[in-house]
């Protein structure tokens, strides 16, 4: 889908504007290649009495699960993220969980924010995506016009008292040579998933058959590729969903928040 | 073999030390795990009037080809590796070639010597080795006590008018986590190699059997790991002999000129 085509609407490079054009309600769809260059998140908001043991999780699953913001309980606003980032509003669609079961999807939560609600925003591969990109790598599923393809493994996460799981990963196929750079680039973006966590032994990880995602769609892998899979950030959502707080609160699939922040400032080389 | 095996010596750790008793001529074995720490060096001698081709041939191919350091024509001592190195006699054992034939093959070349020699020191795979074994890595021709298996690929080096030939690599199984683990501790170490060229689909680089090795030893690979495959300094020596100089000295394999370089100086990161 280009820019264009998306509901009519000229979109704004500059995070602010397009954030303000999001929060109007005049768009509430996917926000893949808008705002070039800038750091996308997924987002989780849970109640305070739930949000530190999310936190710990987080912690001890840093790839799935990597932090790159955290709200004050009540306080809407992400202070780390840009100029007026508001997570009631800023997305530009939401998922909303009672008791883990889906109730709403609405543009804004403004009517369901409460002083006890923390919210998280979790990094993204489109961060990485385009640094790979930019060293002249190509994405399968980019140039398919494709969701990314995504797996349920049988790697259990790193388990908390009320929350666990196993490890969700996207997969993109490269040839050998291309997927060793792709690990280099990726491993100095620790704060958007890092490097990958398996490579090209797709049954080792409890993936019996690659044209068969759980999530996204199916990619051709050819047979002078390798299938190359990193964390995916459907993992803490999925987990979180799982473990029924009475309120849970995602970003929807594709619609993330766009921060101010620059890919490249999160590049730890 | 174990240190202790070897000609009844007792092997000093000090670099300066290990580097006198083999210029004494009582040591002319493998360097292996001799001097732990310290940076072994692939040698390559030439006339100045090959020296120069042989360097620009060495910088089109930095990960084959790693330059350590080089002398001055005819002087034989490295003065960036370390204390009173003497390349004709610091080496345990010498190849000799003569227009690409091997004509001797003597603990030192002292009486080889001449005013318009050139010494190239390039990076050697040990140094990574311990790298990889310091991050927790096991390394399996080590554990078996075997020499690397090595490959002669379908991938040509990048020629000069007198120097071309194909890429030789080395290749080192690992389980895919570890793989990636391997990549990112060897990008770390571009002056020995770097990072692999190649992983996983062997007969894309013209290897249509890893129990072959064209050199070295053959290693099994378990199903649940890929071939790792690094580009390897036997690719330099099998150039300059191809050329058939009419004067080429490189050590025997296995031989290395011990530096007093410490491994991790070598790390970019």
């Amino acid at each position: 889908m280009s820019i264009e085509s998306r509901s009519g609407l000229e979109f704004p490079n500059d995070p602010g504007a397009l954030r303000a054009l999001i929060r109007s309600g005049r768009y509430a769809g996917q926000t893949s290649g808008l705002a070039p260059g800038r750091v996308q998140a997924n987002l989780a908001i849970l109640p305070a009495d739930w949000a530190s043991e999310f936190l710990l999780f987080c912690q001890m699953n840093p790839k799935a699960c990597p932090v790159l913001a955290v709200t004050n309980p009540g306080d809407p606003m992400f202070p780390t993220l840009g100029r007026d980032v508001d997570v009631r509003a800023d997305a530009p669609r939401y998922k909303v969980f009672r008791d883990g079961v889906v109730v709403d999807e609405p543009t804004n939560i403004l009517s369901l924010w409460r002083d006890d609600l923390v919210a998280f925003a979790i990094g993204c591969s489109f961060s990485f995506e385009e640094a790979l990109i930019e060293t002249g790598l190509r994405i399968r599923h980019q140039e398919e016009g494709l969701n990314v393809p995504m797996y349920i493994t049988s790697i259990d996460t790193s388990p908390t008292p009320r929350f666990s799981g196993k490890l969700v990963v996207s997969m993109r196929p490269f040839r050998p040579a291309d997927a060793i750079r792709a690990v280099q680039v990726t491993s100095r973006y620790p704060s958007v998933h890092g490097a990958p966590v398996h490579i090209g032994l797709p049954a080792q990880i409890g993936i019996p058959d690659l044209s068969k995602p759980d999530f996204g769609d199916a990619v051709m892998v050819n047979d002078d590729e390798l299938p190359v899979f990193w964390a995916c950030g459907v993992t803490p959502q999925s987990v979180a969903a799982k473990a029924k707080p009475p309120l849970f609160i995602s970003h929807h699939p594709g619609a993330m928040l766009v921060t101010d922040l620059l890919n490249p400032q999160l590049s730890i080389l």
